[in-house]
């Protein structure tokens, strides 16, 4: 298994710190009792006014004619590493409480809900790659989402796989370091852009 | 400290079955380097093609002319707990790559980070309390948010504090049962509607 743990500035929970999103993925199936564990976590994440908005569509890989279909709506440089994992997750947004009834924040909250997902799949030693690419109304008719529910987003979850398995450049891409923006560029304290003092000397080091 | 740990039908860790909103917050400061992780934790989420399209306005108490500025945005039924807990972040969601150059992704992932904050400071023994109820453009103003920038969510953040300080109803909110769907209700199989065959003897149960 690869580890790619995050190069942290301050110290952050191991399950935080080791959540990263990789394209090989071992063929082995997510157990039963792990994948209710997963949707449990999300189940009792934060919502506006406890609306919870979100639903998921479960699509393991030995559910073969579901799993082509929702394959069939990835872009090609997805599919060619997600068909090897061992589940993949639909997730839908209600964005319409009722039809004319907006909810401005069912997107945001779903990212809260597939978060803790995200964080009960590392404490059970699995990993979740989340992908954008895919085709949404494709996945609405293969599924039969109705009008008021928006396919978001695929999730790709199983154990980390070996990363020699995938092809170039996705293989460098598997290895390659983790990066992200310093703390400095966008927390900020009595005004935007100026600087929170406790972070005053983060943000060189950034 | 009133603990409300999630009644789960599926063990989930720790962290997210004893994560809960509670509106009584003692007033003991958030430390700086606690600060600093939950900022860390948000750093490391999640998002679409690694854009990171979040920010965070940080608010401590001691800083007194910007955290009467940020309760001012709040609606009063809000403004009347949140006063007394030690530290307000203002979230943004940068929903605009450039002019012109939408992020679909921005609310989510900005639900994403939050979500890893609350896992932080759950682990740090602190309590995070998500507010819509504030008014953005108030915030923007106050603030100086740029235009392709949204701000989304206000962050209560502290210590729990005696439910008894809270005057009612919101006293007997803070001892009221945790609800949610059932899983049955939100999770399908081969299309919208249809149980996925591991949670037939759930649905029941909820």
């Amino acid at each position: 298994m690869t580890t790619k743990s995050a190069v942290t500035d301050h110290p952050i929970h191991p399950l935080l710190e080791a959540r990263w999103s990789p394209r090989a993925f071992a063929p082995t199936p997510v157990a039963p009792e792990q994948l209710l564990s997963l949707l449990e976590a999300a189940r009792w994440s934060a919502s506006g006014g406890n609306v919870q908005p979100w639903s998921f569509l479960v699509v393991p890989r030995d559910d073969e004619a579901a799993f082509a279909q929702l394959l069939g709506t990835l872009v090609e440089g997805n599919r060619i590493w997600a068909q090897h994992a061992p589940l993949l997750v639909l997730t839908v947004a209600q964005q319409q409480r009722e039809p004319g009834t907006p909810n401005p924040y069912a997107l945001y909250d779903l990212g809260q809900a597939v978060a803790n997902l995200t964080v009960q799949a590392t404490a059970l030693g699995l990993s979740v790659h989340q992908l954008a690419g895919f085709d949404p109304e494709q996945a609405r008719g293969a599924f039969a989402i109705p009008e008021n529910h928006t396919p978001f987003t695929v999730l790709v979850i199983g154990a980390q796989g070996d990363p020699a398995t995938l092809p170039e450049p996705l293989y460098a891409r598997e290895l390659a370091e983790r990066t992200r923006k310093p703390l400095g560029s966008f927390v900020f304290g009595g005004a935007w852009g100026q600087p929170v003092s406790l972070l005053e000397g983060v943000t060189q080091e950034g």
